[in-house]
């Protein structure tokens, strides 16, 4: 079994269902990108705010996963075939309808859920909304900012997680027809031909030996922007500021990394990181729609992916696999193997960053 | 005539020139990231460092402006074809060769420089290097940070300059085959097929009410990453919080921006201001290869370029067009014109950013 009850051949199955589904998603969301650009909307493209004005639900997002404001009728019958896969009867927005396709009822029998952020409600719950269940968990437009303002930086975003552990992920970007993809066993790539990372021949370089120096350190500005003494923004601030500072410099917190980049998208910083582009991602407060398929393709392609969080003992305390993180792929160097420079960095970053406390609404 | 002394004729030959060198450059560049990927190179690229660890000039960068560290003999060759445009006596490392194309000829009539990052001696000179006559700008490899990680924010970057104007710009970011250009009366675009900004049906939208809140804000870390207090890092982060944090706070100097972007590359940062991706850049301390050709497709796009610190009276004074600074496309709305919209924008960046002290070596 290459993923908890499922077998490799299941697995695969999926996973062409999954870059068929994203493919198909992202073509509509171009389309509505045409139309913008060609001027048949105009300028009455209504963004609703959320929490923020950071926080926007676009038409197209809500479509998208069937709620009743549906602007596409295709996208809406795209996830409404998708939607016999995903019978989650305790999900109100999700729709349950028989198909003979036995493919389906053969995934059906699996009893794989649904997990979106249209179809979560909000304060609902305080836990963890992942079990150990075939969940797939979905954004059908991720990059919600950039989309509005048509920067390419936006995708369609499919992760399937069995066991806690995304398997499969597929991120697809239509403004540059660009598609990251993977599954457990099959290997990550890059438009279904460049294995990720890019450079791995003779094989993958090792984490540089000053790292986070030499590291491309890709981080989120995000949506809190709440001016507080000690606050996540402050935080963030503080640790960026660390990881950007020359060496020596704060205290022996400065960390000179090569770059500090912000795309605005977590699921497109983790592909770019699987790809190599990136050596650390370091970001608090994702919910699972935001990084599961980012954080599947970076795990198929060698990365590490722990907890954002310095632990009470940073030189000794383990470095678990865990939920969301950070970490790029490695190679072994004469004188460590990659994990154990993956696990070097990810010391020296927990060195240079602060707490973040960001909470489940109501928890 | 279209620009100065040379007729729109002589600029759509100029420009068509510059596209064609942008794209051969840009496919050479992609051919070493193929060497690199299928491991035909191993790790021994060598990337030398310049002032710090994240200033490096690789050899790709150094063999395309023709210096004798020369691994390309084809890059070498198109930048000696095109150095029979930029007679420049004064500029060391640079050839003149004769031609007997006429359009050659033609245009060394009209006595065009060159000007490149590797051309410019270090420390040689305390005044800015453009005049009024007509001057090839270009950056063979812009974003050569992003370059070294295959972060696929790197590019060809070829400028015009006429008269301090730039008037013809060539972007080409070779791994996802993306070309932004530009020619003065000719209008900007995307892939020579969508016209820039992208949203301009039925008219280019005005800036937000609020600016810079709904604002995407565009900013770089740079490689001064000096801990000195009030330095250049710490004026940058302290401006770059107060654009980002929420509307009211910091002393009313909080802005909300939408989001806050960093790609590595300004070249990149204009042309996706151009784009209307986003909607504020703010920058110091850029050498004229660093944006002429972003500031080319800007203008045309009908963007505002100014300078970057606040005058003395921020209310009042006039917003110049001038070399280096910020802005983006506006149309007009029912209150005001699309150039008044900018220039309010302007103001209100002006309010919340520090003075950057950027000196050129010598100064």
């Amino acid at each position: 079994m290459a993923a908890g009850q499922l077998s490799q051949e299941e697995l695969d199955e999926i996973y062409a269902f999954a870059v068929d589904l994203g493919r198909k998603a992202g073509k509509l969301l171009m389309e509505r990108v045409d139309q913008r650009i060609s001027g048949s909307e105009g300028h009455s493209q209504k963004f609703e705010e959320k929490d923020n004005s950071v926080d926007i639900v676009t038409q197209t997002d809500e479509g998208k996963q069937g709620s009743h404001n549906t602007i596409y009728p295709n996208a809406h019958g795209i996830i409404q075939t998708s939607s016999n896969l995903f019978p989650a009867p305790s999900r109100p927005n999700t729709q349950i309808t028989s198909s003979s396709d036995s493919f389906l009822q053969h995934f059906r029998a699996n009893n794989a859920r649904f997990l979106g952020e249209e179809t979560y409600a909000k304060g609902e719950s305080r836990d963890y909304l992942i079990d150990e269940q075939p969940t797939w968990c979905i954004d059908p437009l991720d990059g919600t900012v950039n989309y509005t303002h048509l920067f390419p930086m936006f995708c369609v975003s499919i992760g399937f997680i069995v066991n806690h552990r995304p398997v499969i992920g597929v991120i697809y970007q239509p403004f540059q027809d660009q598609l990251f993809s993977a599954c457990s066993g099959r290997g990550a790539w890059l438009n279904e031909t460049r294995q990720l990372p890019l450079i791995r021949n003779p094989s993958i370089p090792p984490m540089p030996p000053n790292a986070p120096a030499q590291c491309i350190f890709s981080c989120e500005w995000g949506k809190d922007r709440r001016d507080i003494p000690d606050g996540n923004l402050s935080r963030k601030i503080e640790s960026f500021v660390n990881l950007a500072s020359e060496l020596g410099s704060r205290g022996g917190k400065g960390g000179m990394v090569h770059g500090v980049r912000s795309l605005g998208s977590a699921t497109l910083d983790l592909a770019y990181t699987a790809m190599g582009s990136f050596d650390i991602w370091w970001e608090g407060g994702c919910w699972e729609w935001d990084v599961a398929a980012g954080v599947a393709i970076l795990l198929e392609a060698g990365g590490l992916v722990t907890t954002a969080n310095p632990p009470e003992n940073i030189e000794t305390d383990a470095i678990e696999d865990v939920r969301l993180g950070s970490r790029l792929p490695a190679g072994p160097s004469d004188t460590e193997t990659g994990r154990e420079s993956q696990e070097r960095t990810v010391r020296e970053v927990w060195r240079r960053v602060r707490q973040l406390e960001y909470s489940r609404p109501g928890a």
